[in-house]
């Protein structure tokens, strides 16, 4: 990549680190990738409900929330134009239709910060070069800025060569991957429906600056949800009799929902990350609100666990005479790579000859939510894969000392482009 | 006493106190009963479905066990002929009617022993005297054997100076007052509905020989109720997600149960007696049993936890995905001691001179199931009372070296024919 | 009371009420209270560690809190000069010596607000006078303001009057009455120890204006405390087994605290008020809070408790392998009102004949940190009462809608001031 | 095999069947072993303490049921003279010294049985044919009956080809397989530490008749462990406080231990198999038994698994005061089998032509304390498998239907003298 391409990919992946935008709420980001697309002479760019289908978003916050960011995204540079034409609802499709017959090709970035503050240590990249986070409470420190920062430099790159290629791309600005809220509203809304391939990648994980894995498997199936238990508040001494208690409903949901059974065809996880209740010390606590999330190797493991969570909240409503609610905030599945779309990975990563080492296939263990595209496309008969790009970390991901090395990022671009001219030309 | 009703109340006493038999397998006892009252002269007997109101019947055991005691009681000099009357129900009730105009009164005494292997302990009396126990696991720990031995006794004198009295006398030898189990299916029979008169005594109950208490409030409302959780088992190693584990659905009842919160306007209890839950080692537990009791001060306080106890159990069974069975196995209500009555008894004691202490009215703390009986009566106009006669106790009540001071037996028989014979006499 | 007096205490408690201050922040009430005490004469005035011992402090906020509080007193009026002799810890306590013989008379009054934000209706009277908080979630919901504005105005009375009194009177002017955090280091301090009298005084609780109840007994023992258990985070699908989870010793904690067994000598209470835990869905929570509080009708069955909580929170600690800190907030213990003051406090009442009903004695049964003053006078060989002044509220005490009836402030200082007549000549 | 000795080998099967004798009773199956031995002329038998080292020994019932089951072998024909021998402990090492230079190759065969009472529906063949079980609650469900068969009728061959072999072998009839008790005894006592080679054998496990497994890893290393909970009793009603409640305290440690996160390097288990607690419905419970079983993937996860059970058993007694107890009932280690043995079995196997799949290596997922013997021979470098011999099951392992095809055990006979054959010319 020349030098002019590497040092805007740079400028923005900091600049894009400097206004880290939250889940739902990334307006400034989302403006600026379609303005910047725009700019490249990408007209056909799909906005709002274009891309999403509402029933299935997840997790979003509240509308006073989503105002005050779309406000901050405002005043922190972001375009009114844009904004308004996502209609509350950030992210942004570019397609580039090359008008020569090929096949359709998606890739997938995504754009969101983390619910973490940044560091203010002075051996902290950011901190000493200026472009740390100007936002409390968010950071980019999960390496979104650089997967939003490629996504347009390889936008880039395809205009200039558009005449070179063949079919359609399509270039995915997802929101909201953390706690994996966003993905599965875009599959739902169809927009992959038409895509023979579609890649998404990750930088980090694990992977040092050098080494490429192909392709995945094994990211676990999870669905990450809220529970409210309401009850009644009475005074704790005077009348406690008259109380719901909301806490002790949720204390005893906590324990057994921790409690249930492992399965023995895979793994499951259940964490009860957060528990909030009660009001004051002397009244029986009339509210209680956990943040939940069950995990399985396989979707019918997923759906056990998930199913034994749903019983035992409900036992434990009973149990105090509470009402309940379950609100789902996020889920991803499983799946696996396909063959055909990582050998094309593993050929253009070997002639590009930057990467040390080159696997085929990993298993990481986490969640994403690209799995719903990658499976919305296979079970049309389209071909899938998700890249690890390997990236040696200051700090594990979601730390406040996370940081990536940033010399990966035209690699990945390389990489990106090199795969897509060989798509291209695929029947 | 003459001497030889004196010996004879002894004998009595010693003879029951020999032979224990426990809640509804009071058949020796129950038997010798209806015999002995039968040659005195009391030709009207009620028994069996005359006597009991078959639904209410509570905490029964099995067919297999009643036949098994029924058997030993004819081993052990019961008579099959008024056993047989019983229809598997043991308990007697005899009327003395002296064809003179006035008021029904009514006596209970209670005739079962309790589930406690008696000490052998040679400086036990029942030891040394030769009449302990001789079958197994079963006791008279708490005096009923006293107040069977009374209520023949106070028969005899009662049928010697028939024609002094006037009005119609009830003499109940009520079963299974230990689990409160026996006296409702008799009160809900009816055959106290045309008393004006009711009285129940008790001995012992941490009053000294020479005490008398003439009334008494506060004792607690109850219910004992077995619950049964059924799961399903499955290898816990090889497939743990199969089972529906009764145990834990069990073990969170338990302690929900107990954190039932406290209730401002009085006393509230409950207690998971007993649990018993699992096969093996290695099964998911499908199977569990619970012993619970729950109290209250007032009907209105012991349906409050007894109400949050039914929903904690429904809330534990759908946790773990299990049935549930709750059967009531005892219950009793509580009541006030009439004054027009405690007044009879007071004067009636203080006439005799042989009571140190005369007290109207006290709080026991426990329960009774002769307060269904009190309840019944009171309801319908009547006036009831529940009579302490002290006695000078070796050991507490249900433990192994229960033993009471016989010399108290006289007293409570001339107190209760002395009060006998006033209320004989009022309109 | 004349006209200029009773429009003084209105102005007072009115001030008071636009200003509220919580637990350990009455900076602007304190001073001022100095202030005007001092105008009125009063030359010996003690302030800060005069009148707190330290150690015996609870539940007093962060420094940052406190210095934020002071600011904001210094912004409405409070006295920097006052502030600045209390050292961080606002109480005033004004001493009157006659100079002639007689014995020493102490009272309390409470000054502290509550944590409650005041409602805006229009109906509410604060509001249509323009006297609401103006300090967001800070109300003068409990009376306080009423207590404080009483003790200036008796103060001036008994200033004017100096020359018809006996003895010493001190007027104390406690903060942190909720949650009781303030009394017992004033109690310890020794500022009672030469006490022969000590009233305490509350308006409303439940009596209507015109209401007097001169004496108490049945405030409950209370201990309140503060539980964190520190574990360790840990990712809770990639490495679960490495975290120690706070959130389930908590929730094992609170659920055994709950099913404590009650006291068959009197009353008990626990509640875990508040829990709060955790911090992301899919991190293993390392670190949970409990606000918590015990209670018995005695210190024996409140020591019972709090002893048996001590033992839960251990548990639940050492099973999760997490550290825990438990610190108490605030403690009260339990007294009974002396019939020699009481008789006193009755004759007045009854002289002053604008009581519509006076009753020696009541069980109010809540907590007030006023009997550890009490209990130091009555262990000295003092005589100690806490009066419940009637006053008809438009609310309970500590809802958001709480007012009571300002005409019960001019009685209550009448009141007090002709039992400080009659004290004041004893021997 | 000729007809006489597998006729042979189905009559000591359905004998052992007939009578079978669970952990730590085998003493009528392990004399006839020793007689029918000795008869075939191995005179060098090792009983007794010559096989266990007493502390390792898990798991064995009280002296009284031993004592019994003593005396139920001698009336079911078990020889006193050989029972004698075993000092209480049974079990039987047989050598076979060939005198000629060569390895020391050891056996396993398990004789116990297990506590499941067999059917009697008439189409179980045991039924049909006579043998079922004639000791109430017991029954060979599992198939060492079969084991113990195989392991006489080899020794007769060995006995009959002695003079073909070389070196030393070494038949260990082992007792108490079930619950993995008996083995680590034997393996801790060095009866192990001079061989080479090392072989045990399961029939059926899931493989039908035909299947051989040649080898295995993957058994899961189990530690079995029975809890105490003894606490203090009282009276529900009238002194709960007086307590110290066992039951609550084994129902908050069940739920807890079932909530030990899983460990994400492999597979984890905990069962709370059995829970018996309390003594009557209105007693605190002062006892309570826990039967428990963990399990992990490696010794690290299962030591992980047990430190945490022991936490939480810790903190449950702290919370309520009570006693515990702790004691290890059984255990059983994993290993995985060694390749160079797994080779001379799958030679040998298809040499003979009667299987019809041979499979080097499975993972069967339950345990084996056999594990405890190989693990004991690989630390002294010597060569261990763990073979799995196929046979058709009428119902699965510890079924009360369980019943095996017999057919297979000439192949289990054949197979092992082959494999005998070859390792004995190893040097």
């Amino acid at each position: 990549m020349d030098k002019a391409l590497t040092e805007k990919l740079i400028f923005y992946r900091r600049d894009f680190h400097k206004y880290p935008e939250t889940a739902w709420t990334e307006f400034r980001t989302a403006s600026l990738v379609a303005e910047r697309l725009f700019r490249l002479g990408y007209t056909k760019l799909l906005l709002g409900r274009q891309i999403f289908y509402i029933p299935s978003i997840m997790g979003r916050p509240s509308k006073d929330i989503i105002d005050r960011h779309a406000k901050r995204a405002l005043d922190q540079g972001g375009l009114r134009e844009w904004i308004n034409k996502m209609e509350g609802y950030p992210g942004v499709v570019a397609i580039l239709e090359t008008g020569r017959p090929g096949p359709v090709v998606a890739l997938r970035f995504d754009m969101d910060a983390v619910d973490v503050s940044e560091t203010t240590n002075s051996s902290h990249i950011p901190v000493q070069e200026g472009f740390a986070s100007v936002n409390p409470g968010a950071m980019h420190a999960c390496g979104h800025d650089g997967h939003t920062a490629m996504g347009l430099v390889l936008a880039e790159i395809l205009k200039r060569e558009e005449s070179t290629l063949k079919g359609t791309i399509k270039l995915i600005f997802q929101p909201a991957e953390e706690g994996v809220r966003g993905a599965k509203a875009m599959a739902d809304r169809g927009i992959l429906d038409d895509c023979s391939y579609f890649i998404a990648l990750h930088l980090g994980m694990s992977n040092p600056t050098g080494k490429l894995t192909a392709g995945t498997h094994g990211f676990l199936c999870t669905t990450k949800f809220d529970v409210n238990f309401i009850g009644k508040a009475s005074h704790a001494g005077a009348a406690p009799q008259d109380g719901k208690n909301a806490l002790l409903a949720a204390c005893s949901a906590a324990l057994n929902l921790h409690a249930i059974a492992p399965h023995s065809r895979g793994m499951t996880r259940i964490n009860v990350g957060v528990l909030q209740a009660g009001e004051g010390r002397n009244v029986i606590p009339p509210k209680a609100l956990m943040k939940v999330e069950t995990r399985g190797e396989t979707e019918e493991i997923a759906a056990y666990v998930y199913s034994r969570a749903k019983d035992i909240i409900e036992g434990a409503a009973i149990m105090y005479g509470t009402e309940k609610t379950l609100q789902e905030t996020g889920s991803a599945t499983t799946t696996q790579s396909d063959g055909e779309i990582v050998d094309i990975i593993v050929d253009a990563a070997r002639s590009m000859g930057t990467f040390a080492e080159i696997e085929r296939d990993a298993a990481p263990g986490g969640s994403d939510d690209a799995t719903w595209m990658m499976k919305r496309v296979q079970e049309r008969g389209g071909k899938a894969t998700y890249i690890i790009l390997g990236s040696t970390l200051k700090a594990g991901h979601h730390n406040e000392c996370f940081d990536f090395d940033e010399t990966v990022l035209p690699m990945g671009v390389d990489l990106l482009y090199t795969v897509l001219r060989t798509l291209s030309k695929k029947q």
